[in-house]
């Protein structure tokens, strides 16, 4: 057990040489299990996970939930006009621009306990550790709960803080999403659309954001490595596929006349694999959704619609790989007699962490002993808009079997409190600093 | 024009020689036309198609109407316990076994005015011309219109004929579809479940049994022949597979940890088609139906079923190319780090039509100046029952760009009236014969 481990299963530990204070990892797991309840399927526990989609009553009682404990953190929270929740810890020159940190409580259906929570429970952690030692910053600290991370609600993720760095599209808050319009869901859960530019921040407004998530992935876990170090956050590339070929009788149709959309589709999907997997690196790429028409077992598909999806910390190396994967669709529409369009749906560029928040990451983690891995983040976090208005890093913690966005997401307690004691080093290194 | 083609356009034409009498083209075009306003789309035409599921109020219009004309050919008809419908015109000798023929007019939903349709109303159209003549013949003659042949109720297709056949399932007269149980469905035509034993004919019973059929492929039209000889309905064997891996997040999971069902299902669909088109013959294997779970484009497939289907007049042959498959099947998913099952869901035996009938339709059809080609009927039909009990042979007509079970299906009208004379004179040929 590494010195930081050790710490981080003691409760409310001492400071070590006076530098590393430890948290109280039985009331950060507390927390986590307190939260879950909001929005677990009737009849569950903890191990069945959460749906606290964004905006939902679950939702809002999480919220309440994390404003009470800020409150007793003394942490004054405020709801901003988008709906994210605000806590200041005063430094010792209010001049300073803030450390800010935090994640969002919100879930996919059928979601894990960890993904979001974690690292808003452990920025309280961090609080509740500094007040408990009347510890002082220079800084002063700021944590965040984003609203509506997931975009499982208005089908339009990290809304919250996009919203902050003045990202939101033209029209969103008029989108409907389950008869219910974006306006009204934000003013249910105490924003104010119609004054939602007052929740934008200026650049440079904070000093660093930090975030502490699960890294959703199986690296770290392979690794053995309890603490990972995110070199930036992938750019996406997602391209809608439509195929029309001919539907027809499967028995009467020759092999040689047939126009099969579903055949084009599967050749299409084993391309995508090929490619990706074709060259060095960690990029992914990802046939997800497929739908046949009429998808009957005697009859030849007439259309297959399908998502092609692509991710690198580099946007040139996915776009090319978009291209190589499109030329291969039209031979592949000219091989099967089919009719293929493939276009970009959508883009997000990829967000860089700062060279300088990732070094301050690992010595903090070096301090309390624990080794560390950089890697990339393959899922989008509010992260990405803060890197809009300033710098931003994030530390990752091992999820088991690298599940996520499911009931079996895990991330051991030992894990949760080891990131949770690194997040509280590095903000403690960075808020002391000018 | 052929001698054939010139007498199917002339209404009542007269006997040429005394051998080949004409049929009346326009009023078996003005029937075609009449049968599909039963079903047709509210505010439709002719060319909108047909939904005429079997037991529909459609359907039993649809068979009122057919009865009415029956009667008026002096036809008589009965309906049996199964819910088919008989007409016997008398023959000079009684002691003989009836030649049978007909069809069905149900449909698919959503189908076409020619499936079923044209062998029912050309078997009528046959009957009327050896009234209008006032012609004999020595077997008796007996037009059946089979009930629910497509299957698309109680998704069992051939029913009417399987009853007749004694091929019926133990419990399907419990089968429930929309709610209705089938015993109800078959009193709402007029058929007796509770006596569905009587429906039942002798092996024997029938001289031979013909059935005149639109060709739903497009070999006829592409080759130009105006009379198809059917060799036999094709053997099926449907697989359903049920692939299992894991779904994950598509932007952390990196390529080599995915257990990824879709693209599992897209590599066995490439692979059927491989594998069926790598050996000489006219095997047809389609891949129609593939459903994904989750579904969704930033998620990897934990879950694809699928449906392999092979047809070919050689049972042996799709057992092998089964075995094949699932052998690649199952390197598809040691690669693919997923679980597969591959199991037969089901097995139609081919039914060869009788070599005698075969030639006795080339010989109707070069009487009267048709071209013929022999080739395999890959969809299933009434006859395939009948071969149970007797000697069976079908008649097939093009069907424009081999479309069939859509609104777009279509057979040109001379191509129909060229059907019904080769009906005629086939049955009249048979008749004769002791």
């Amino acid at each position: 057990m590494t010195r930081g481990q050790f710490l981080a299963t003691l409760a409310i530990a001492p400071f070590a040489r006076g530098t590393s204070p430890g948290i109280d990892a039985q009331r950060l797991r507390r927390r986590l299990e307190e939260l879950s309840v909001h929005g677990r399927p009737d009849g569950g526990t903890f191990a069945d996970g959460v749906s606290r989609v964004a905006f939902s009553d679950a939702d809002i009682a999480g919220r309440a939930l994390v404003m009470r404990w800020m409150r007793e953190a003394r942490l004054d929270p405020r709801i901003d006009a988008a709906g994210n929740i605000f806590g200041r810890r005063a430094g010792t020159d209010s001049k300073l621009e803030p450390v800010l940190f935090g994640s969002h409580i919100d879930s996919v259906p059928n979601g894990g306990n960890f993904d979001g929570d974690l690292g808003v429970l452990a920025a309280l952690e961090a609080i509740e550790t500094l007040n408990a030692t009347a510890a002082t910053t220079k800084r002063p600290l700021e944590v965040v709960v984003w609203s509506n991370e997931e975009g499982v609600a208005f089908n339009n993720g990290i809304y919250g803080s996009r919203a902050v760095a003045g990202l939101l599209d033209p029209g969103e808050l008029d989108q409907v999403w389950n008869g219910v319009v974006k306006r009204d869901a934000i003013r249910k859960i105490g924003g104010a659309p119609d004054r939602i530019e007052t929740a934008r921040r200026a650049p440079g407004s904070f000093h660093a954001y930090l975030e502490l998530h699960i890294e959703q992935g199986g690296t770290l876990e392979r690794a053995g490595t309890p603490i990972g170090v995110v070199e930036g956050i992938v750019a996406i590339d997602r391209y809608d596929v439509d195929i029309r070929g001919f539907a027809n009788h499967a028995g009467t149709t020759p092999m040689p006349e047939r126009k099969d959309a579903l055949l084009a589709a599967a050749e299409l999907t084993v391309a995508v694999n090929e490619i990706v997997r074709g060259e060095p690196g960690r990029q992914v790429g990802t046939v997800g959704h497929l739908e046949v028409s009429p998808n009957a077992p005697n009859v030849i598909a007439g259309n297959a619609k399908l998502t092609v999806e692509l991710r690198d910390l580099s946007g040139e190396k996915i776009a090319k790989l978009g291209d190589a994967i499109g030329q291969r669709a039209r031979k592949i529409a000219t091989a099967t007699q089919t009719s293929l369009e493939m276009r970009r749906a959508s883009h997000h560029d990829s967000a860089i962490a700062d060279p300088a928040l990732q070094s301050a990451i690992e010595q903090a983690a070096a301090r309390l002993n624990f080794k560390t891995q950089r890697l990339p983040s393959g899922a989008g976090h509010d992260a990405q808009s803060m890197a809009h208005l300033g710098r931003m890093a994030m530390i990752f913690v091992p999820s088991v079997a690298g599940i996520s966005h499911s009931p079996k997401e895990l991330t051991h307690w030992e894990d949760c409190a080891n990131g949770a004691v690194v997040l509280l080093e590095t903000v403690r290194a960075l808020a002391q600093t000018a």
